[in-house]
């Protein structure tokens, strides 16, 4: 969490996607502690899918932290408090189809001795968590100059000193719940919405427009509030922002590509135009070196370390011009829904059903698609995938239109 | 209906995948006899995916099928309950993330005057309804062999008088509800499974077994009817199999290559392993001569005329070793999580949610997996894919492993 | 339908609760036209609970409305698109729990020759179907006064000249579609919500509010638009209303007491306050003469002719100061779920599961609970019930806080 | 969980029912610890409801767990992991429709000093947890006499002689997972049913068998094995049992009446003959002084301490002749739908959501039904509910047929 101060000695990062039985299950964990494969204190983050619902009413991801947490403080001795403030751990709920329950640790240590320092650098990873924001904020411009601060600070902590090295922000932000809202109210502050369902979107529009924000794709203009969740050709292709109700502060980690790191270790995104664009998904593995026909070849995928999605059903209630029915099904969630399709069309070209797919992509890559990062491991001296996340092209002259 | 006897002037196949905007809207097949593109007459058969929920409580199908028959017999003049026992109107319910409610109309007709024949036939088409079957037969050998005679009528109604030449069948069964359990036990009749969720798995295994029958792909051996829903290595790749509460006998639709067809429609058929297995996608668009690296073109993608997949949710907990969740989820039917995914992957790669993907798929492709079948025509004198559906190869020496 | 000119034959109301197999299951009420027990043409209206989700995907309704219009039509000789215009069904989705799926069969007939004119008149119906009304017009004030006159109409119908002696106005509204929605916007009109759930919403304030107009519980004050949905302690503690996308125009059946007509039938109607206030079963129970202590014994019963509830989920989070979840559950809709509460507590003390329980109350009985109304039969010459549904009371002074 | 030796000093048990605003909640406990009404060492069990769905993946009630025992070490001084084995915790998810999250803590400490001894003796509590069973031997006769044993235990725990001085028995038994019945078949066992629901039923039969051979109502018969699941004519009207994957050996409480405690609570137990047995609530309640006509008065309300219910969707698809559709719908489980309908029923009575309502009520009370446990204390000197949990009666002389 804290930015060494230079010469700092160089670091790496290690990726582990480990498998649970249920959401109170880090027996995986607890065994790369025991065999000395992971120090404890090097965990600096977790991203994970558990099999609950992915709504409100999902408490697979509040178990799994207090699990997480109760097991970090008894391997390092820090109090299960203090590490929930300083170790962002990112759920998003719902495995739905092929999706398969799963976390992904990341660890941090020093660069192994007598390596030779990569070209251009290897994968780095930083982490930062915003101040608590009161239920009123949420939502609006000054959440989206507090996630943009949080994602600086992550960024500095990893050692990425231009935004286009950024590879990926991951942002976990609150949400008002039924009890924070009438609160505010009580306090005499109006709340976004008091509907949880459309706090916790205005939440991650938020999260989108901060990231953007401090990746120098918006400028820091309020007047930009009036975009959330209105203006949808406003979008960051590189941050992925989940909302819930068991964060009080925004929890950021940015991953990206840096100098001060090495390691086989690289990751590429692209933006999803909709919930069929299967290409994207080649687009983001193009850079690691991976040209899947099809699906992507077993000695290919040994070399992929963890993959990211964001989706949404699109809301105008078509694609490519067929209607859907995500939207107005009373049974199921359209997230459900469009997890378990995006899901199942990632998870067949990667081969595998570990794959982070989270819907709410408000922003987060094009409307009514979204995005795909993939992180992979490289055999030789491959060199980073290019700035801009992979997806990338020349810096856009508006900064307001970003996609 | 009736095969006709010969010389018979050469047939030829129209498909039309039409939009519905809700289980009653048949407007677009209306429009087409409107316009006179389709007469009412030609239309033998219909196999369509509603918004329902796909089980047993899934009425999207009753409704489409009372307004169909309703819409035909006013144009025809022929009365609808006629028409309900002899024009097959498979319909799968769920229409879960991607896919799209639609329904593929086949109707049969004479071919163009003048029209050269075609070297190796065109896609055909034979349709059958057996006999009502009473609820204590369901799911045994004697509704295998009912199922297999049925298959067999409906190819010489296509006129395909070879097994290898059949590309694709259609299968509906009956299905034991509470009900019909409680009067067959009243009777003094046992049933496979007064469970209605399990008979209706059961009528699936029997529809399947009685494809590979009429196939020559299985010995008719009653022996094999402790098979049924236990040897799952035991699977015809060309049945896709439904079953429901709202018919009372089986109805087949057969689809081939037949030397008395013309015209540019072709199909071609490949099982699929798992719900990954991606390349089974690319397997069943090779012999219509499309080779996606990851989507089909939009070019190629005009020329696609339907697709049909059969899919399931892996009885084992795990597919490709990593723990999947649908099995074990009160809040949402395995079934359609595993359509979810099947189809977003599937959709994915043809760039279009119109995808009759239907769970339930025991015997019906490798176990855990299905299969894909795909219709297209072909631009120039293209051949008919190769027998036993694309997929096929040589011809297995033991026809109870056909997998 | 039509108002007769006095001195009009005296009149008598049947009320048939019939069973239902599936939602496409009318035989009980062919049935009974085949025994001549109903003559087809003397059915007015239809209330029934088919047994879908009771959303926007909830098509069992449909299906019935196309099955009831066919047998309708085969048995009268009226187009069916005309009985469609002119015969209102209405019907809620949703049997949750305990709930039975059934219907109401309300038929209109001559009084028997010779009987003796009871004293306060007997249970009356009367129906109107509305002008269709366009998208833009729903949830507005505007439709507010068109329910209004229909609920008038339908009072001149049934030959009820004073308000009071109304005992229940069902009102069944359009409400606004995806597609509706954007055919208003490229015409350049605003909707109330372009949200189907939300305008459904508003269409059943609307109904309320028009039936309060109609029974002069409400002035007709435009200003009072901006309430719907605004101001709970605003509600017609005799109005249910539904709305579906299977309507164009507002349908209205008025049940209450005239003196011409004659016959056992009586109605009493009682606001719930809560979703637990089951005193208000016995308020509505009372004027029929049937006090029970717990459960209605057997022999009282048998005079129950059918039950209406409406209710929803309290809208603040809680019931009587603890939390109920209903609201933040992402598996199962909040209106399934109260259905199902409702549902069972009346079904509780009345002992019968086939009960009208619908969900959306808004401003139809008091904020967070409902209204409940049951017709019976009285076995000697008991009186109607009192004026104002049984449940009343002096009059309201003030109009708009009706109680 | 430590019987005392005679002559030992008098006991007194306290109910505390407590919110939760979710499943790791339990500060409403730390508080009463905090202020010193409830020591934590006198805590001995907790029953509570928490707002899952109640199935396989229900992970609320591990959630809660977790957290329970974890502030209990902190507070005790025990380990956590001893706590879980000795202190039962047992939760049924599910707070469908007005049902409200809650928790109720049993703590037990000595009489209070002075007082005069209750003449019958007061409300009683001992607890017992059984040696853990391997998955071959759950649902089978050595599971029925393994829970039996466990309860007689948990009877001389509570200082409880006589059988029929038992008012409720609740029993929380594991069940047979897809893992642990692979393992068990790998090992070379055979498990009751390898299917997950399956076995739990299975597991909830064989506990509410123990339950009635321990209470002296069934012989120890192991030819009464095949009546599990089987001959639901065999009820035991007292026992309550849950079944789930958190468990490994069967908890069990037992509460009844002892005259070696004092203080004013008292229990009743009644059992439901179907879901719509609301007299049965009437029957709960009268032995405790309280005899509602429809809702509880508000004064009685207060002398409520807790409620428990269990019940089930009838088998057979009928309550009282009226078709149900609980156990055909695809979308909502029908152990949900019970106890959405139940709660309301038994809530609407109570004027509380507060009400434990748990599903799976298999050989627990009738058939189709279940059956109702309240807690209330006493005003004044009145004396304990009648033997055989307040629905007594004379002694049954065949012990096969409690019911």
């Amino acid at each position: 969490m804290n930015a060494s101060t230079s010469p700092a000695p160089r670091l790496r990062l290690r990726v582990d996607r480990l498998p649970m039985a249920h959401p109170g299950d880090l027996s995986a964990l607890a065994g790369l502690f025991d065999a000395g494969a992971v120090p404890p204190e090097q965990v600096v983050a977790v991203i994970g899918k558990t099999e609950g619902n992915g709504g409100i009413n999902d408490f697979t991801r509040g178990f799994f932290t207090q699990t997480l947490m109760h097991l970090l403080a008894a391997r390092t001795g820090r109090p299960a408090a203090e590490l929930l403030r300083t170790v962002p751990c990112v759920l998003s709920g719902g495995t739905e189809g092929v999706l398969s329950p799963h976390y992904v640790v990341f660890s941090r240590g020093p660069a192994r001795a007598g390596g030779a320092a990569d070209a251009g650098g290897a994968l780095a990873i930083g982490t930062a968590v915003g101040a608590p924001l009161p239920a009123h904020a949420l939502g609006r411009w000054t959440h989206v100059r507090s996630v943009a601060a949080a994602v600086r600070a992550a960024m500095a902590d990893a050692r990425i000193e231009r935004p286009e090295d950024v590879a990926f922000v991951q942002v976990k932000c609150p949400c008002i719940t039924s009890a924070r809202a009438q609160a505010a109210l009580a306090a005499g502050h109006g709340v976004v919405s008091a509907d949880p369902g459309r706090s916790m979107a205005y939440a991650r529009a938020a999260g989108a427009f901060g990231a953007a924000l401090a990746l120098r794709e918006l400028p820091d203009d309020p007047a930009l509030e009036a975009a959330l969740l209105a203006d949808f050709d406003i979008h960051c292709d590189r941050a992925s922002v989940s909302s819930g109700v068991e964060v009080e502060a925004d929890e950021v980690i940015v991953l990206g590509h840096s100098p001060a790191w090495s390691g086989p270790l690289r990751m590429a995104t692209a933006p999803m135009r909709d919930a069929l664009d299967i290409d994207a998904v080649g687009a983001a593995l193009a850079p690691l070196g991976i040209a899947p026909a099809l699906q992507v070849p077993a000695a290919d995928r040994a070399r992929i370390a963890a993959a990211f999605v964001k989706c949404e059903p699109d809301r105008r209630g078509a694609i490519r011009g067929q209607r859907h029915t995500m939207l107005e099904d009373t049974d199921i969630n359209a997230q459900r829904h469009v997890r378990g399709a995006v899901g199942g069309l990632v998870a067949g070209v990667l081969g595998d059903g570990r794959i982070f797919v989270s819907g709410g992509a408000e922003h987060q890559g094009p409307d009514g698609g979204g995005l795909i990062a993939v992180i992979g491991t490289t055999p030789s001296g491959l060199r980073p995938p290019p700035s801009r996340g992979g997806a990338g092209g020349p810096a856009k002259p508006d900064p307001r239109r970003p996609g």
